[in-house]
């Protein structure tokens, strides 16, 4: 992986593809999936929703670290696997066949088989609604994805991967934000 | 538009689409283009990321009410032209030719071209962020849509249409919500 503009954060959250969001405890690795994401604004912020129903929840917080990670649509089932089991008793990166890379700023791994991953610290947290608000410290991408489609959860087990794409920059480049 | 189980409104967040937000200020409709929107429960609850940049703004906090449309991807122009001006001085159902239709909950009308539309209460509002939580009370899906693929926004001007479906519901049966 290779590292990009900070500003390019946006463009893989915007678009509301599935995430696989890793933690490091100290000892061990572990991830989870999360298609609850927002982009909050133009300076790399990101909200998700999560909670204690995910055991990487607790890990989230206490380390103040994770890095959100984009895979590719040919990733599908491995996402779905990764969401399916809990890293309490399973090592998912084992277990899935995935790929921990060192990060820069934070102890979280990075994902080699992913788009692109988004190292992030904890900013703040919204109990009432489970709101975990990210800001991002460094941007990854990976030129030599296995797909470069991003993957979205329709939420009732079936997923969308990315399909045509339509440029309207320049109906749209008084509005857009530098860098992009 | 007919209406179809409440809880099909995930399906239409999780997956990340730009959305149309309309309201209704009681004289005139108005629409906002949003791509910063989150599923954040089962249970029909949907977080924006807005502010007073948006004209709409005052009127949804104002009213209290909304509706959450999805455009298919071939008004991917139109939608793009809603964000690109105010409905401070422009009527944008006249100017981009939408059709509004008579909600059953909210005096926020539907977008008859949409793929679906969602019937929303205002619930709550974190002024740190910019968020609004929405609350769905009625979903309208559209079978007649032009087109039945969500587009979704990628941040620099360009826009994906959904490709390839893929169906994983077998895989995930245990942890789907009821009714999806």
């Amino acid at each position: 992986m290779k590292k990009t503009d900070l500003r390019k954060a946006l463009t893989f959250i915007e678009p509301g593809p599935v995430t696989l969001i890793t933690t490091f405890d100290g000892k061990r690795n572990n991830a989870m999936t999360v298609s609850w994401t927002m982009a909050i604004d133009f300076d790399g912020h990101i909200a998700i929703t999560t909670g204690a129903w995910n055991y990487s929840f607790g890990t989230l917080l206490k380390s103040g670290e994770c890095a959100v990670c984009i895979p590719p649509a040919d990733m599908a089932e491995t996402v779905v696997g990764i969401g399916m089991v809990s890293g309490a008793d399973t090592d998912k990166f084992r277990k899935f066949s995935i790929t921990a890379l060192p990060a820069e700023y934070i102890s979280a791994p990075l994902i080699a088989e992913c788009i692109a991953c988004i190292e992030c610290k904890v900013e703040d947290y919204i109990e009432e609604y489970g709101f975990v608000i990210l800001k991002a410290v460094n941007v990854w991408i990976n030129e030599n994805a296995s797909d470069n489609r991003l993957l979205h959860a329709v939420g009732d087990g079936t997923f969308t991967a990315d399909g045509e794409r339509v440029n309207l920059r320049e109906r749209m480049k008084e509005k857009l934000p530098p860098g992009l």
